[in-house]
């Protein structure tokens, strides 16, 4: 199936990533030199659209007047996602356990790419699927970091655990200090929902908890910014000044 | 001046807050025992709305049947901001060139709440400005983290520095690596916008600019998860394990 991904950043990342580019839809006012010239080299055919059609088509999103209609994006099975990690890396994998909010997906996904994530790992049920706000918010990081859908996030958890992964959730209850993370093993993070943190069946399978110091009075940090701190510590400690 | 705010976590937070509510705005099937609760003791006026007047009334926002009329935001002089910093204490604050997502501003305070940033300096000009939806993606942190307005980036951070302020710019180009920022002193940390950076005005008064590092595809961080990494290294440099 054909969906649309839009705005500047995404459209630019795709044309350079050369991922199979079905249709472009342009608002008849959109300026852009770089996208254009790409657009012309590439020959990709072009639908002119007004800013009215563009607005009914995207539902009133933030679409800078550009558009593609691209393949949907591919979903990975777990043994595929383990199977491309490259023999002699140490791994990194991210399990998000009920995140809803497609920017946080987003945001997650960049900041994966950043540090050398080997993937993402998510459930069938109850989670955000990669769409068109998953692609912007992670401004082409979708098309470089792999995702994993699963239906059992225990089940998988276990079935790490047996291939020698440590599992380490985020997690305020009975946690140590994230600067006490461990991180010369295979290693799979697990972040939580927005509203409820990890679910009890998913905590039960982590190894331990890592939480992040917090002296004001909120309890909790936004779940893309709290994931971004522990990548960027792992990636850290593995690879120091 | 009154404005609504909405969304349970930053009504709650607010009831608790012991903010000034002039009026709740409920729709007619909500249901949380705790807000209903501190609600009642407070013998606050409650207008109960049926679901589409909510949706009227907050244009379409995710309200989750309950939102508050309260006074607008306080907004500081940075005169004010300074001299709310307690003796004794090493301040930390952040300045923001021109940034422009309110999620982006929603989540740095929340983060600044965290680590106990000082203040927050935002332009008068050409930025995101204290509104319904920061307020909700700061869970509560826009009544406990002051932001002052400045006419001036420039001059502001010219004032700083004659107090003996460090200014600190979170850019890529001649950029020490983030893990050798140096925290013992009083700190800036100038952000920039999602698009474009830290203006060239800016950057000039800089003492020295600070990167992440980025192995992967995409060439930057979102503008909060970067801020969220480096206000967490200043912590973990200030408050050692």
């Amino acid at each position: 199936m054909a969906q649309y991904v839009y705005g500047k950043n995404v459209v630019r990342q795709l044309l350079k990533d050369d991922k199979k580019i079905h249709e472009v839809l342009m608002s008849e006012n959109f300026r852009d030199d770089e996208i254009q010239k790409m657009i012309h080299q590439k020959k990709l055919n072009v639908k002119k659209l007004s800013r009215k059609q563009m607005d009914q088509l995207l539902k009133n999103e933030v679409h800078q007047g550009i558009a593609l209609s691209i393949d949907d994006y591919k979903v990975y099975s777990l043994e595929e996602l383990l199977a491309s990690i490259p023999n002699g890396k140490m791994p990194l994998l991210v399990l998000l356990d009920g995140l809803e909010d497609p920017h946080n997906l987003g945001a997650i996904l960049r900041t994966s790419d950043c540090v050398g994530v080997d993937g993402i790992i998510i459930g069938k049920h109850r989670s955000v699927s990669l769409n068109a706000t998953v692609a912007k918010t992670s401004t082409g990081a979708i098309n470089t970091v792999k995702v994993a859908s699963v239906t059992n996030l225990a089940q998988t958890l276990i079935q790490l655990k047996e291939q020698g992964y440590w599992v380490v959730g985020a997690d305020m209850e009975n946690a140590r200090d994230y600067r006490e993370i461990q991180c010369d093993v295979p290693m799979v993070l697990v972040v939580g929902s927005e509203g409820f943190g990890i679910s009890k069946l998913v905590k039960k399978h982590c190894d331990y908890m890592v939480s992040l110091p917090m002296i004001g009075s909120v309890s909790s940090l936004n779940a893309s910014v709290a994931c971004g701190i522990l990548l960027y510590e792992i990636y850290s400690k593995r690879h120091p000044l």
